[in-house]
């Protein structure tokens, strides 16, 4: 889907929630919709049509807007929001929604003062989450791009695993500048986030920073990772044991492994994206160590790597065919260490098409 | 200073705008008044003392927070913000401050709701900006961690030229990749951004993100980067040609050192922010090149890699000692190629202490 077609989409849904335009502010929505990737931008999308479409951005980015936006109309202006809610009540929008998950009160405080001295009756309306929702649902381009970042972060890991990286005396910093240089070495233009690796009772911690913490016989080494490539996020979770894994490792990674396929096999189009975290869920409740799970089971991946939809017991709507979600139960038990096992997936008509594809059985190195 | 010494610094500001207490929710500024560096969190500080300050953050940190907020209360619960409105209606908080350049409209609305039906009074004020005002004067350790992260930018600067990376034939994205790698290899986390490198017309783009583009002689090659190491975020431009500078590259940079070293020359204690880009300013816009000086002078840096205060011509507030900032002017002929020459410095009390040391000289490779 080009830009232009993607704007099409959003027109849609500015008819079906009555308003004449969106003002854009969220940089990510604005990438999405236009193709420009600068620091400093806003975007006005009238639900008329094309015609009054306008991409503002200061000086810095006027020949990179022209270059990666050349189908809308530019304006360079510092205050981007400012000029576009002065550039709807020229064009006559009235009912003029704008981004408020994302608008911060002040900045609301400084278009409500535009819109009343400059904007010729323009009424600003809540508007949050339109453009996540298409965003929620990949495209074929989309979908290439975030098997393209998967394939780095999997042959990144499968790198560290034949070097020999994960071995007792590396710390878990070594490990995660390691799976960042590789996952560079294979495309990526970096990681989609800070990796995560933790070993032996730092696993326990759920978003542990790497350390000097030095791996050691008989350590759980949990690696939360992904590549950054083409804009789009992968996310993967790996946990191995280091030497022969005692009994509550092994019990533990099955117990984790049990549930995130059951995780896996609940996404399908249609279905509550709280089912499948209930899907996953029941399975350590089953297993006693529901307390233990302390976090939801997913989210979707995309531009952003925390997108929708969540896959949470609080999250609200049903999966469609082209969403991209990780699924990720994890058991952490404080002071011994944890699990976490971490596919990222595109759901697909007939069920679930993995991305990541790095074995899930427990290697012990 | 200590977290808790911050906390009471910032209930000085507190008193002095008449508000009971600040619910702080962004992240950075949280790690500031806390050292909790988790991704959801938000930290109430009530102007009467520390008794009442609670951390708020959710399950997957209960560990985390345990250890790197060891002296505050904790609360674990995934709605920070509401959590942390409901309690201060229990302590009999009233007029509770909000960082309302942070919050979203919704954010807000939410806390409105919640305020209205558990608050017990409580009543959300706008109050912008108080701990970025703190966190624009560093103290010693924040300096030291600075100039850590501006000597790993200068020693991968270093490398890379002596190692010959700079030459025909690479792309400017092998030059941003090796400019990373040795940051890390001499310490730092990770890049403090998305390092620029622009070579030939591309230097005549402020924000050039690399590409494949490859290095030529007669080039000019801008890089714009730096370090994070310790939370802390360096920034340094250095522009250098390939080859026998041309007579207009060399005149070009010329006027850019000129100006750089005005602005330089232009930190003082108690000057105006707007006065110090006007110095750098004016030597750019006597040579004729105003309009093509198309960004503010520079940026305040620390735990974020802009943050307060702004140099620029809109900017306001005065230089205050422990200030640290960049000056950064540049120039940019579009489709010839541009000039911008960057340092990270402190304020001091008489003059500024430059963190970025690598030399300022036309470098012709």
């Amino acid at each position: 889907m080009t830009p232009a077609a993607r704007r099409d989409a959003l027109r849609e849904l500015l008819r079906a929630a009555e308003l004449d335009a969106l003002l854009v502010t969220d940089l990510v929505n604005v990438r999405y919709l236009s193709g420009f990737t600068g620091s400093n931008a806003a975007l006005l999308v009238p639900a008329a049509g094309e015609q009054g479409t306008r991409l503002a951005t200061d000086g810095r980015y006027t020949t990179q807007a022209a270059a990666e936006a050349p189908d809308v109309r530019r304006v360079i202006e510092r205050a981007c929001d400012r000029v576009l809610v002065v550039a709807a009540g020229n064009d006559g929008i009235r009912r003029l929604g704008f981004e408020s998950g994302h608008l911060t009160v002040d900045a609301h405080a400084a278009l409500l003062e535009v819109a009343a001295e400059k904007g010729k009756g323009v009424e600003l309306r809540r508007a949050p989450g339109l453009v996540q929702q298409l965003r929620a649902v990949k495209d074929a381009r989309e979908i290439e791009a975030l098997r393209a970042a998967c394939a780095a972060a999997d042959a990144a890991l499968a790198d560290v695993i034949e070097a020999g990286g994960l071995r007792p005396g590396r710390t878990e910093r070594d490990v995660a500048a390691d799976l960042e240089q590789r996952m560079r070495s294979h495309g990526a233009d970096g990681p989609s986030f800070d990796t995560i690796v933790a070993a032996g009772a730092n696993s326990a911690i759920p978003h542990h920073q790497p350390t000097d913490a030095v791996l050691a016989t008989g350590d759980l080494v949990k690696m939360d990772f992904g590549a950054l490539l083409g804009g789009y996020h992968s996310d993967m979770t790996r946990t191995v044991v280091l030497g022969r894994p005692a009994d509550w490792q092994r019990e533990l990674y099955a117990l984790v492994a049990a549930a995130q396929a059951a995780g896996r096999a609940a996404l399908a189009v249609g279905v509550e994206v709280a089912a499948v975290d209930a899907a996953a869920r029941a399975v350590i409740t089953d297993g006693g160590r529901g307390p233990e799970f302390s976090h939801g089971l997913g989210h979707g991946v995309g531009l952003e790597i925390h997108e929708a939809p969540a896959l949470s017991a609080t999250g609200a709507g049903t999966l469609a065919s082209g969403m991209a979600v990780t699924v990720e139960p994890g058991v952490y038990l404080a002071g011994r260490g944890g699990v976490r096992i971490e596919d990222t997936l595109v759901v697909r008509p007939d069920g679930a098409e993995l991305l990541t594809l790095t074995g899930k059985e427990l290697l012990a190195l």
